[in-house]
């Protein structure tokens, strides 16, 4: 699609193509039907109040240790680190990130399709939903670096063509995530506010922006707002804890310098009636293990 | 003094100038006195014990709040920006660091002298004391960064030639420090264990090493160690509250993503009886700003 095609076609969330950033109210609901799942009503209005909702040992903690047994063999396999789903620490050769792991039969497929998770996604988003994206952030012990304050969407809309806010991640602790390792510090009701951020994306931007993000970084009297309107909380838990969390959820985390890693996998569902389109500010679409165009219902 | 005579004087703590990191027991006191004094026998026997001591509201808010303005005075000052005595972050120039904040006669200098800290560092180390160093950390809010596990001692030793484990820091807190936004974190315990490091002193290290230390850096297994035989602890609290720790305490701190900057004043003393010596590790001593070499008491 060329550019001019791109400037004609409606953007209901205009970012980085835009002079300035701006907070502007979000247009889509975040519970788009909630009879029917596994999420009592009050979780579910929890859920949409904050825009995330912790769930203690939603696994058991033996489930969670053969996922995580799964992500260490892979972590320590050099194919796999040799893998563009392998993202590596900004100043180290630690791995921060691998993608696509929900593929193939093992533990973390299974996950995927878990009903505890894949059902709660269908319940709030009103749908069936397929997998967007999956990931595990390892945030190493010692080492393990920031993830700057961003909203998923931002990103999904801009870089993959994710049209509404109509997703969903589901965080899986797999280590203890305690309050000095870099839990996931999520921003409550900043799901509400879509924060436009100002800069054209680079040419094959993934590369870089998944060690260290530079362009789609919302500005900080943006985020000032933000934190002052709600309030900043540390998802913690024991292993088997879910994290549910809204697109457009405000979230980041802080460095890990204590011995204790903190490992997650991430599943991200998104409703089979939001399927990507072309992205609507960035020269190409992403590549299929980071942004799935694979559109089948689980 | 020439590589010979560094190698003939006795050296209790060797440490860079060595083939293996390795862990050995303190061999110095951790309280050399402690009748005389604004500290309680209990909270003397807490700071034996753990290495560190956290004192809630030690001074009032508006006490703390009169400091934090004068930094803030301080931190704007582009003359003040320009000096050696201040350092800016290892990847931004947001200021990280100002040295050498107690001289002259402002509410930092009557800091210094102020009894609910000289006098507790005079009752700890058992005879009168002097400010070894002086500084701020401003840790500003969406920037700061990690500082990683070190103890000061190992870096006052090697590179200032302080003989002898008998001096310590008050840390006092004029912003408050929480969980989120990089407080201190303290290995209770570690203050009776030395770690030697591996890696020469580059000439003129402290120019680097203050943005991000890079020798004098404990391994991994070392902390691992400390970590499995202690706690990691985070000393938080309000403006005002003041955390005294000792001067080898394994300590550290998470970077800041929060709008919340963490800005502590550190007030360093050292006993008078422990005046520095050349140093014994390193090509020459460091400047005044940084480890002074006037031994007057206060």
């Amino acid at each position: 699609m060329n550019r001019q095609l791109v400037a004609q076609r409606h953007d209901p969330y205009p970012s980085r193509h835009v002079q300035q950033p701006s907070i502007t109210p979000r247009l889509d609901p975040v519970v788009y039907g909630e009879d029917d799942g596994p999420l009592d009503p009050e979780l579910v209005q929890s859920y949409e109040d904050d825009g995330f909702l912790v769930v203690p040992n939603l696994l058991s903690p033996s489930e969670a240790f053969e996922v995580d047994a799964e992500i260490e063999r892979l972590a320590l396999d050099p194919d796999v680190r040799a893998r563009p789903q392998s993202v590596l620490e900004p100043d180290s050769d630690a791995l921060r990130s691998l993608f696509e792991v929900h593929v193939g039969d093992g533990p973390l497929a299974a996950l995927a399709r878990d009903e505890r998770l894949a059902g709660a996604a269908r319940q709030l988003l009103g749908s069936d939903v397929y997998v967007h994206q999956s990931r595990v952030n390892l945030k190493p012990g010692f080492r393990g670096e920031v993830f700057d304050w961003h909203s998923d969407f931002e990103t999904w809309h801009t870089e993959d063509g994710m049209p509404r806010m109509r997703a969903l991640s589901c965080s899986v602790l797999l280590t203890p995530n305690h309050g000095n390792n870099g839990p996931l510090l999520a921003i409550a009701g900043s799901h509400q506010w879509f924060v436009a951020c100002v800069g054209e994306t680079p040419d094959r931007h993934f590369e870089q922006s998944l060690r260290r993000q530079e362009v789609g970084v919302p500005d900080e009297r943006s985020l000032r707002a933000l934190a002052e309107g709600g309030r900043i909380e540390a998802c913690m838990g024991a292993p088997g804890t879910v994290v549910f969390f809204d697109c457009n959820l405000m979230h980041g985390s802080n460095s890990n310098i204590t011995p204790d890693p903190r490992r997650n996998v991430f599943i991200v569902y998104n409703s089979v009636e939001n399927a990507l389109e072309e992205p609507f500010a960035a020269p190409a679409p992403r590549p299929e293990h980071i942004a799935s165009r694979t559109f089948t219902p689980l």
